[in-house]
């Protein structure tokens, strides 16, 4: 299994984004985050493309940069047209500096910080998400502060069970994040924001899960909100001006996932939209989604050597390489599983059945179970796809490993966009 | 339940070291991560006092760095009189210059890089723990080239089993780490490092796994352990001297816990060791043993700020703070279990139970759940106890939130060791 961009050249090595992955080792070290330019950008485009094609450009693409949030990344999402949505301070600091003009900003949280709220407003972010009832009142202050009118959507939580993993389930009741709509609290809340001056309750956003690779539930959720829409200006005569429709579209880890095209996605999704605003009589919203996993992440690859490799007769076998949890934690926080593969024997048949085990003192620092790969000695590049999401973002300096450094490559040629932590790096708030 | 070093004040405020909770989080912000100076001190003496009065002081602790690896940190236990265990070559980096002598270093892991042999060699590390048959060769080499005779231990699983979580256990044969006694490859890999003329084969080492209750794995281990040095002299006339027998000591992380006080596993344990040496007909080997946990564990406290609060009725309340699993990810990991109170409300009954939520976009960043704790209301401060362990070892940078600070407290007074992570930082390796 290769993915978009991704060969094998003559010298039996897997290229990425027409990069030898050898020569990318050789040049910048291992272990290395590789994320394919191109492959980023066709993400953006055909996202664009679709809501062109099926919503008369009507909407706005947010890219979720929780999934990979670092200053290159957001200058070329930004450079497609995209606008960024942010869920902490620290990204929207990161969002701004790369350039992103603040009115393609939505901000997220289900705790956002007084300080957050304040640094979001001041810099005219376009939108909050306003996740949590005390929130109206303080957006409402510091927007007053500011002069300005602050736009606003309410995070619902549409009660679709998106099939997915427990831990990575949101839009049921039980969910730290945004107000029922059984209780009435969302309602509730709506009405109250109605009341204040400096707000501006532009509409209503959810977020059913993540990694989802049927359309179903995304319909389902967007015939209840736009129902919800309706529903209250039929009891306010406001009517709601904006959907987001939030991400979880899901991607290719292993030959198993067969998600939906999101093109596909966004086609039926907008023929929910039209058909229930016709019903309900509504004007047809402008429509936002959030992806992050489904642009960046089979753009990624994560490039190892193995190092020490330990075959336990009738057990398993055991190829540890030179990362792991610190890099990439997501098989040690959701049993995550990925495609391996020997980038120096890219076209050699996968004959082997092996656990990657990374570096860390911690039995639990695998990047997979019994994963096919090719033959594997001790000193070959390891290659693991679809890393560019929730990898790096997630990382940690566990054992006190360095963060590697990630690379973008684009036809051929690579930079460094971020660079390799350095042992200096690791004590430089140590006092 | 409050842990050493802890107290209520008149202002019926928790205290620690001395320190009024609410004053460090005002001085210093939240969240906060506090860490009991002389709780670690009290920690780092009963362990050495346990082996001078039950093993004749024929020993050493090593504290395990990857549970708090800081440079202060690595300070106070070196002021007290103890080494470091280091898994990585950024753990070794911090605690060379930190200041530690080097001969009390021992080096693990199960993928150590040649790049991190050749580090540890140079720097004249007093033991490297040999964990792959590899290694042998590559230690041999290095070694030579510095013209020294490395003194090695090998890493054995003595197939104990020892009770705990599936992801924290080690020493079962199905391991990343060291060479199995079954199988004979543990015996086959010391009679091969005996060939090599500059490794020193000292003796043994192992780790049966972490957060242990009982004195009985430990002691069963040990046996194991000596009765393998016996066996091995008897086939080959070579007596190692040195045994190290790692950590996992259990510590206290809710009123259920009931750790051993490890005083007492080291009388028990040293008594073994004495006895199945007396009948193997063994010297006394110098003990090692490698405590992360039960030195800093309890020592640590989390200061949180308690943000917005949503009680669903009938299913639970959500009261979210100002960190979560990017300070503190062993509940995500593990579900592991913390106790928790209001640090300005500490006197109080808990007449609630409520769910510790993070601030990240991720519905199972949560601190804990049903958690007993004081009537909580929006701007309190939530102490999360026990933290002082793989909390900021393990921290990452998800959703871009900025690290906390570390301050360390001692009667009465209060210092930072670690400071806080800016947007700055966040950015700086970003090109």
């Amino acid at each position: 299994m290769l993915l978009e961009g991704q060969g094998i050249n003559a010298l039996n090595h897997l290229t990425i984004g027409g990069c030898d992955s050898l020569e990318l080792c050789e040049k910048y070290g291992t272990p290395l985050y590789v994320i394919d330019e191109n492959v980023v950008r066709e993400h953006c485009r055909l996202y664009k493309k679709s809501i062109d094609e099926f919503y008369n450009g009507n909407g706005l693409v947010f890219f979720a940069s929780k999934a990979l949030c670092n200053l290159e990344m957001i200058r070329v999402v930004n450079s497609e047209g995209l606008g960024a949505d942010s869920v902490s301070a620290g990204e929207l600091y990161t969002v701004l500096k790369a350039g992103m003009d603040s009115e393609k900003i939505c901000i997220h949280g289900n705790n956002k910080t007084d300080e957050e709220l304040e640094y979001a407003i001041k810099n005219r972010v376009g939108r909050i998400v306003i996740d949590d009832v005390s929130e109206i009142k303080k957006v409402d202050k510091i927007a007053k502060a500011n002069n300005i009118r602050q736009k606003v959507l309410f995070r619902i939580k549409p009660g679709i069970d998106a099939h997915t993993h427990e831990f990575i389930m949101t839009g049921q009741i039980d969910c730290k994040f945004g107000f029922a709509l059984e209780t009435g609290e969302a309602e509730e809340a709506i009405c109250k924001a109605l009341e204040y001056d400096n707000i501006i309750v532009a509409g209503v956003h959810c977020h059913i899960g993540s990694q989802i690779f049927e359309s179903e539930p995304f319909k389902e959720a967007a015939k209840v909100l736009v129902n919800f829409m309706a529903d209250i200006k039929d009891k306010t005569g406001y009517e709601m001006f904006e959907l987001n429709l939030g991400g979880g579209f899901g991607v290719t880890y292993t030959e198993k996932d067969d998600p939906i095209k999101f093109n596909k996605y966004i086609e039926e999704v907008s023929a929910i939209i039209k058909e229930e605003c016709a019903k309900r009589n509504l004007v047809l919203p402008f429509v936002m989604m959030e992806p992050g996993r489904s642009i960046v992440g089979t753009a990624g690859v994560t490039l190892y050597k193995a190092g020490a490799i330990k075959d336990i007769p009738g057990i398993r076998c055991y190829v540890s390489v030179d990362g792991g949890m610190t890099d990439n934690p997501r098989y040690i926080l959701y049993q995550a599983e990925y495609t391996a593969l020997v980038a120096n024997k890219a076209g050699d048949e996968k004959t082997e059945v092996v656990t990657l085990a990374g570096k860390c003192c911690e039995s639990g620092d695998l990047l997979g179970e019994n994963m096919p790969i090719q033959k594997v000695e001790s000193g070959d590049i390891i290659a693991v796809l679809t890393t560019g999401a929730y990898n790096y973002s997630m990382a940690s300096n566990y054992n006190r490993v360095p963060r590697p450094a990630m690379v973008m490559v684009k036809n051929g040629e690579s930079r460094v966009i971020v660079k390799r932590e350095t042992f200096e790096d690791l004590v430089r708030n140590d006092i």
